[in-house]
């Protein structure tokens, strides 16, 4: 498939990278065209990777992950343009993190609204699924790095089927269906991205990022 | 001990039934002094439990659990009276959830600030720790239900010797020393308190609320 990655930073590396093994062809997208990190990625798999403004890279993509930062990804995704994303899945992995007033972060958008759903309110035409935003990045593309991959990734979006191809997806990445839960439309994104400070906090108890949360009942 | 139990629902009553089993004596205070659910719990433990006031309660009590739902804890403490409270451990449970537009609930206090926090504000001769506020009631006292028990309890305070009362207590209700995660200060209480959101879409999607987090790493 032809997918759009958005965003140059670790994630959008990592699932470039692991969209490239599973033997799709990617667009990495960012603000300009000459993205010093796009054209490493694209040198690193010059048979399969391409790079574009988010514009070209939104056009490209059958599929679209955001991977920008969520401070910036409502803007990356206007500059995406709505054209480019009609009718098209956008599986969202970002948390609107605000480090503007320094450490631990707040979130920019909480409590009755979500940037996952800001996102799918201000794109009506495209398909928003959260989901992954609730780990490291290493683990979203490899779940059996810890606990023989036993833990939990939740998705939630307003259309099936967008959430059923970001499951096939998922699966690819190595997660095992009983470990793939929904939680409903995409109002339950803030339920995933309020659970960061709890992510961050947990991180710095522990001084380890590479943990998950497995529900046990 | 002499422990108080602020609050006469699930959770007090919970909590309270448990620190009897213990050994200790306790008072359960509400806001009026002839509660009926305050005398029915009394009434179950003739010997070791009496009912009063949160004042009454909070001069009882050598140590305090707050069991008030969270959208009434600051004014219940504010009756239990700083003095009462002067100098002990208070271990609060309790989340802000805001039910008044609805549902799902929002958190009437979040992102930048904590129920925990306000408390630990409001009261600075108090020692407050807060945790157990990320399950149900039936697991905080009893986490063997489940998974053998191995999943996790988070705590925070910003009084080490309070926090080594309340892991005392933690240990006792039967979770394990390797369960017990301190998250730090009481900011954390962020953390945990804005997990509830994605508690209860867990739940909705489940229709379980016999669950815990286990950390995976």
């Amino acid at each position: 498939m032809k997918i759009a990655v958005l965003g140059t930073g670790n994630v959008g590396h990592t699932i470039g990278t692991k969209l490239i093994v599973l033997g799709h062809t990617v667009m990495m997208g960012s603000r300009s065209a000459d993205n010093p990190k796009a054209k490493a990625f694209v040198a690193e798999h010059p048979n399969e990777a391409s790079a574009g403004t988010f514009s070209d890279a939104a056009r490209f993509g059958e599929l679209i992950f955001n991977c920008t930062s969520g401070a910036g990804s409502l803007e990356a995704l206007g500059l995406a343009g709505a054209h480019n994303l009609k009718g098209k899945t956008l599986i969202d992995l970002s948390n609107p993190l605000d480090f503007s007033k320094g450490n631990p972060p707040s979130l920019s958008i909480v409590n009755t609204n979500s940037l996952g759903e800001e996102i799918q309110k201000q794109f009506p035409e495209t398909k928003v699924v959260k989901t992954l935003n609730t780990m490291w990045c290493g683990l979203m593309v490899n779940p059996g790095l810890i606990g023989g991959g036993d833990h939990q990734v939740f998705l939630c979006g307003n259309h099936e089927d967008a959430k059923e191809k970001t499951k096939v997806l998922l699966k690819a990445f190595g997660w095992k269906e009983k470990n793939i839960l929904d939680l409903g439309d995409i109002s339950a994104a803030r339920g995933t991205e309020m659970y960061l400070p709890l992510w961050l906090r947990i991180w710095g108890a522990t001084k380890n990022g590479s943990f998950n949360l497995k529900l046990v009942s």
